[in-house]
């Protein structure tokens, strides 16, 4: 299995499961010189890690970074960023229930089926645990992308749907409410509903929006890896994503031609802003802006009937700590994924000066 | 500039501009022993070239691929496939709408921006010509997936919108109607509007959507090379494309887990498919289907304003001939791509036997 | 078969047989705006070219290259550069000697084990005939790299060894002879004996020295991708080599390192050169030198004793026209692997800047 | 800088610098359900350690690998397998005569160059430390490759060679002394010369030959991945390496076509070896061989002058433990590197069944 690899000069590889020793990465490709700012990593590793609030699972995992190599007095070195987040825990918990049957929309039967068997404890490599990993290298890319604003958030719960668009919205206020939805009134209707799924053991999906701004105009390599392209397959990358759309998305399908052409001002940029930031795969210097659909996490706390490796039904019950909503840890896991996009293509881009 | 080259073992990279001497590509990796059938392969292009119908553009070509190595009495040898397919429509157009001034909505001003320069001849590199040359490698493609079925169809244009599921539908009458809608009344009625959106010299977007069936169980790697995560960069890989969904896709969001949740049958398939015949990154065994957005395409045969390279507005005209909607000649693309995908997947399952 | 890609950034694949229609290749990931000089690359294509003196092959094959796409008003546009040069010789010749039967130390017998069959016609994709697509890709990266000078030569045929450094000879007289050798005494005496082994219906195998100058600092990543690696490995990539040595080489294992190590001047270049101009990977400046060893190509007008695919001993005779010594025809062909990795090593060093 | 990775599909990347905080690497592309012997992977590990005998430097680091993630219960999972080696040299050494000035021969300069800034304490990222990592993917790569024999030895040291080929030897004898050299009474000479130069505080070069036995046929890639060239690289990554040839190497230039082209026994093996088990850069089933030069290292503890960074001339003194001669200890590395790739285009070759 490959796989576990992501970017092409600024390449991040991921490893461990949730319940092994650690998880972990290595940045190969990050420039030197570049004076990393601690804090603001363990801070997006704050945002996206289990405990954080009432909304989301009551798993306690500190998720502390260690580095083991690249920086030095402080700074990045241009040699490869070793990192590991060890698993606190790793006790030994009851597993019988997903051991030997299949939970429903999990990995655990593509596993078995792939790999001949699994480490079933918590989900293994399938399990969302991996994207702290992404979260560092992001939050590391952030640093190098000086200059660039990249702010997701999130802008659906169930049929709870922010109407605005994001420049309608106080981005700097995302952070002011637990769902991580910066209209303050929306995020309280969220909210609630989000305490409502949660006491029934059940789950809801949800979008997040993001918006790159000031990303410099070229970024982008037709013909197969067009900006929007990473962008996308970097998203759908993440778990419990469906879709994804850019600029004008799935609505654009309704616009005629005269209507969507985004009309040039006399400095480059234009009038209105359909494209998306992205025309013919390369950054226009507009704002980047798309969205990314979550379905509702697999993981429920009732009771279901699944099969065993056998083939043989069993009545089995969820348990546990789970997330009735996954978007609000997963805001700053987008804001990763675009970070290492943005800056792999910075480096691809610079290549041919 | 890299960027031109898709898949990691069954590996394409295409070459050509739009007005140059010839488009075409190399496929690197093509197992050995495949019988081609060459007339599937033109068959394929037809279905992409213009002039096949009233509802496309009018532009003469006649997209006749040569192969110049790669195979042996008819069969694929296992080395390179290399193919072109000459433009015959190189005479001296007049581009001086285009070459001094920047399209709205076209990759014009981002290409001169980010290569100092460009050919502006009916656009270039950035023009969907380039994905012709999918089509010849998504056809050998086809052939080496013996048994899996690959069918897209469009299933909405503008606000006419296919509410029917593919199950519902017959996809072998797909290429019944010029559209290649399957249902024929709706079909009809996209035509006629189709015609009326011509007459304007205007254009519409519209959705293709396309399932692939019999797909083994096992495709797909953890975690960033997820199989539909790589659908989803080939799909908006293609000109236009502005978003991708899977399985349940944006309408998921609204779903509880409860009844979002695939139960399984005891062979292993599921009562519902939300996940869309992906879980955790792998095919399931189960149908894959997912839709791709496009928007209006840009070129439209109305008057305009725009800037030059000195940033001076200056008013023009479209001219020539244009696709008033996409999509009918979008569908073969759309498969192509997937084929290349499911391919390349495929022999990376393989690798780890 | 993946394989034939060469490079990350500036990637050149490259397709064809020797006796199929064509072959050429697609060089991704070339700057624009380079002014391109036709001629020079021809003239390499013909430093290469069968038939071009008597101590080469007879074979008549003109290798004029057409180029199909990248280019514009004779400049590089930064989008792949598709190229062919269409086979002359396709003739329905006599295999009856190959085609049944495995020649020995050809790839013959190894190509049928992998792939089941092969074009056995001139040796199909194992003919050195491929090369020619790596010279036209060379040459264009010679372009690109302006100011670093690329000088490869032959320094020994079977035991006529050139005993001078690269310091004491004028590289600029290596084209002189049709050995390409420039000690012109020495030339002579090894195309005396070139033309007496190809009397004789056999071959010799020979070395090529390599100097590369005005490189700058900083080539090369640490910890796989050395700078003389990659060398290495494109140089071991060219047909019948055996051997790649660089700086000191082989004869540096006897040296003790208060001898070998290379003392600094003031300005950071070094008294000696012992390292090569290479330290820890990455180019320092001072000369890049190597020596590349080739084996007496097997292709003998003799007769033979060998197997056919049934494993019985046949008794058959080599024909037709073969190159005695492949040195002299090799020259162009080392200088344009040279070229293609400082292009893309040039390129990865950008990309941190 | 990219550079940290090397293998397609079974593929490393490693971290870490000599006095950081630890090094390790990830292994992406292990196929599942290997049963892992730790033993074995700790007994390579120690064949490289420092310490291990009086002809090596004499430094202490105890070498023990963590194992962070993609296994389970013993097995491997087809996850990826992080794991780190903590340095336990920590502690604050005196580094005055490398902090400022550049070791001749050594990487400080091009590091400072390319870099901007340096770690530099024991040579950071371009000290050999960074192979211990290859070790332990090595010794993975191994136990994949059930059934093939892997064995490198030291054949020379200085001017004392081995003058028998490696089927004279018994090459189960090799870890019987300090030098790893399979012919004891050679070995007994060569060790004795090795405590020689320790002595002086200088260092000697020396070369590792390498078999590897009961390789399938087919493994290697045409044209740009043959097997020996994908050797060579891996070789010539290995610090200090300086040179690399296979089968007849450089001696066969002076070999006539009729003597080195090897006859074929009708089971399809040859008589000779001088192809060296690769035919057209694909394996033949016949046994690999090839030798790697290895230059004196550059550390001696002897007075040397150098410049500062500021071009001042300075007179400083080599300090510390170093290895007189680094060939015993990289006789694992070198059997690691023809491991992983021997894994690696197993899965390439794999991938097309």
């Amino acid at each position: 299995m490959a796989g576990n690899t992501f970017g092409n000069l600024f390449k991040l590889v991921t490893f461990g499961e949730s319940h092994g020793v650690a998880i972990g990465g290595v940045l190969d490709g990050c420039p030197s010189g570049i004076e990393l700012d601690f804090e603001a990593i363990q801070t997006d590793l704050n945002r996206r890690k289990p405990g954080q609030s009432k909304i989301v699972t009551q798993r306690k995992e500190p998720d502390e970074v260690e580095f083991y190599s690249g920086l030095f007095e402080g700074k990045t070195t241009g040699t490869p960023i070793g990192f590991a987040i060890h698993n606190t825990n790793q006790k030994s918990h009851d597993y019988s229930h997903i051991k030997d049957s299949y939970r429903p929309s999990h990995a655990d039967y593509v596993y078995d089926k792939k790999y001949g068997f699994r480490d079933y404890r918590g989900g293994g490599r399938s399990s969302a645990r991996e994207t702290a990993s992404r979260v560092v290298a992001g939050a590391i890319a952030k640093q190098f992308l000086k200059g660039i604003k990249i702010n997701a958030y999130v802008s659906q719960v169930g049929d709870l749907k922010l109407t605005k668009s994001y420049k309608e919205l106080n981005l700097e206020e995302t952070e002011l409410n637990p769902v991580r939805c910066p209209d303050q009134e929306m995020a309280a209707q969220m909210e609630d509903y989000i305490k409502e799924i949660k006491k029934e053991g059940d789950t809801i999906g949800g979008v997040i929006s993001c918006v790159l701004q000031n990303v410099p105009i070229g970024l982008g390599e037709p013909a197969f890896d067009k900006l929007h392209a990473e962008l996308g397959k970097a998203m759908l990358s993440i778990n419990a994503v469906k879709g994804f759309e850019y600029g004008s998305g799935f609505n654009g399908v309704t616009m005629k031609g005269s209507a969507h052409n985004d009309q040039f001002n006399s400095d480059g940029s234009t009038k209105t802003n359909h494209s998306g930031g992205i025309q013919g795969g390369i950054s226009n210097g507009m704002d980047i802006y798309f969205n990314i659909a979550f379905k509702p996490v697999a993981t429920i706390i009732q009771p279901y009937e699944t099969i065993d490796k056998e083939g043989n039904m069993v009545k089995t019950q969820g348990k546990g700590r789970h997330d009735p909503c996954v978007v609000p840890r997963a805001v700053p896991i987008v804001e990763a994924m675009a970070a290492l996009v943005l800056a792999d293509y910075t480096l691809l881009n610079n290549s041919m000066r």
